[in-house]
């Protein structure tokens, strides 16, 4: 189909497609999810670090995106984007200045974990008469950043309360799993006991975004890849393959065998992430032949083995891939092709690229 | 070191550096092996995509470079490189284009496996009054692209040759393995019987590189990686830590138990390229503690697992790390610092990023 949207001559692969259509239903999925169990969302833009669908995800209703990067979050605010919750630790002048410009210019949340980053954040705003929210990132299952326990957390959340340039806001977490419930309680109780008010209990992660009334009382939804869907979420049940809107588009280069067919996307279209879950081995999912297996990624090969069954692949034949993990293919990409109801929208440059400091 | 390199106010990580020192190290090392041991050079450029290393490769006694896609040959070209060897399957017209560009502009070669593809390039060089070298790809062992039979070999060779717009011009194969010899003599001997010359005998791969001799008859070396060496070549003895010349710079932006600590490159600087050998888990060897294991990346964090008698890494603390990879860590790179003799030579872009096509 996309082949021949093009405009003229066939693909030119490898190249990344898009499907806005997909993208508007799985926009419009988690937002009504959101509305009807009285969560605010606020969509991490890592994905797909295109303006434009950050604008459709706060058109539909978010109240703002996540980002992790303070580049990341500029990119953003230069496309018009008015709030943006950075969940990552800033540290250095080089980024306080960015972070400080950016206060300024929009409303900007921060997550972290450290006194050391709230005293270092809290002098470079209050220097500049600048105040934001501030959430304390809490480690509730994923042994990667975020303090180790409610106790932490309530030190943390008072330190902040006094320091200038910041607002203790909440309590952040990722991914909501069986471990955030219990902590947020024990940590709100505590912060609570202090005196202060626990406003934003935030939870993320695309795995767990349907159910994350069953797993704990949050007040916001942070979710990035569900908007693009990929074969992970295929794996854990959370994007169905119609609704994964990101395709990789790479021609049959060689059939050296009856079986064995190259393809012209490899590591630095697709990316080596695994899918982590057992029986998903290879990287990405060959539409056209949902039996094969791209058992090997070169830098600009992908292997693909079929079984003797299956009607072989034919060379030059243009192929589609949904790859093992949507944020990293998107990020490969210079840009994307983007496509509603059967026709181009156009060749989107992915803006957010290379924003990670 | 590099840190005190930066202009002002200290890293602003996540970045990579490239010591050109190294560099030349590790160019003159594999021309003096080439020289000594009648090869010719063509150094793979996938490695770094940076022109100003191509144009050092060249100077040292390279007979020119090796491009996987066309539009990585076209940076090249682009960048005042005269000779380069195209060694992937080009179909399509889109491609075959450029590919009639660049070799009205420079000396051109191709390294392809199928009929189709020498039909088409025939063809399109044809209807120009183009013509350029073509070497039969084998397939010696790795199961990627190439012919699979030394008759194969013998039978394209013999087709190409009769074709308008190719001169057939050897064979090539990646990697020089134990069975590249075998092969190449069988089919030598097949295409001599035909009444062919085989000019070139070209292989590749930065592993056996310096092994070349003891493996097979080549007239030609193809290898990229060995310009800047990585844990993967630290692990199979082709490059030594010293030699290593790209780093990626991190700071410790969480220390949430004293024995992990969390950096602020992930796999969107890092890649999750493994490295394929046994006893060599995680991403990336970590300089300042080469004890420590980094075990697991997401996409803007490195998790850093420190056994407990080592000393602790400082939140703030920069440090570095020579990456699995280093073909794909380039890539992820707008930027590179390159610096040289304990001073800044200045941030070159990675030009050939995003050529994939």
């Amino acid at each position: 189909l996309i082949a021949e949207l093009l405009p003229s001559g066939g693909a030119d692969t490898p190249y990344a497609s898009v499907d806005l259509d997909a993208v508007t239903r799985n926009v419009e999925r988690m937002q009504a999810y959101c509305d009807a169990h009285g969560l605010t969302l606020r969509p991490h833009v890592k994905t797909h670090r295109l303006p434009a669908i950050a604008h459709e995800q706060v058109r539909a209703g978010a109240v703002g995106i996540t980002c992790q990067k303070v580049d990341e979050a500029a990119v953003m605010v230069a496309a018009g984007i008015e709030d943006v919750l950075v969940c990552y630790p800033v540290l250095g002048e080089a980024k306080l200045e960015r972070l400080c410009g950016l206060a300024a210019a929009a409303r900007i949340s921060l997550a972290a974990d450290s006194a050391e980053v709230a005293h270092g954040v809290s002098r470079a705003l209050a220097r500049r008469g600048l105040e934001i929210d501030f959430l304390v990132e809490c480690d509730t299952g994923l042994d990667r950043t975020g303090v180790q326990t409610p106790e932490q957390a309530s030190e943390l959340a008072r330190l902040v309360d006094g320091l200038p340039g910041l607002r203790f806001a909440g309590l952040m977490t990722y991914p909501t799993g069986p471990l955030t419930e219990p902590f947020f309680a024990r940590a709100r109780e505590l912060i609570e006991r202090a005196g202060l008010e626990v406003g934003k209990l935030s939870g993320g992660g695309t795995e767990t975004a349907l159910r994350t009334h069953e797993l704990a009382k949050l007040t916001e939804l942070r979710t990035g890849t569900y908007v693009f869907g990929d074969r992970a979420c295929i794996a854990n049940g959370s994007v169905a393959l119609a609704d994964c809107a990101l395709r990789v588009h790479a021609t049959v280069v060689s059939r050296p065998t009856p079986t064995r067919a190259i393809l012209d996307a490899g590591s630095k279209v697709l990316t080596t992430d695994p899918v982590e879950a057992p029986g998903v081995p290879g990287y990405g999912l060959l539409v056209e032949r949902p039996g094969a297996l791209v058992d090997e990624l070169f830098e600009e090969h992908a292997r693909v083995q079929l079984a003797p069954e299956e009607p072989p692949l034919q060379l030059g034949e243009v192929v589609s891939i949904v790859p093992n993990h949507a944020c990293g293919t998107t990020y490969m990409q210079p840009r994307v092709l983007a496509h509603r109801a059967g026709a181009p929208v156009g060749w989107w440059p992915v803006t957010g690229r290379g924003a990670v400091r």
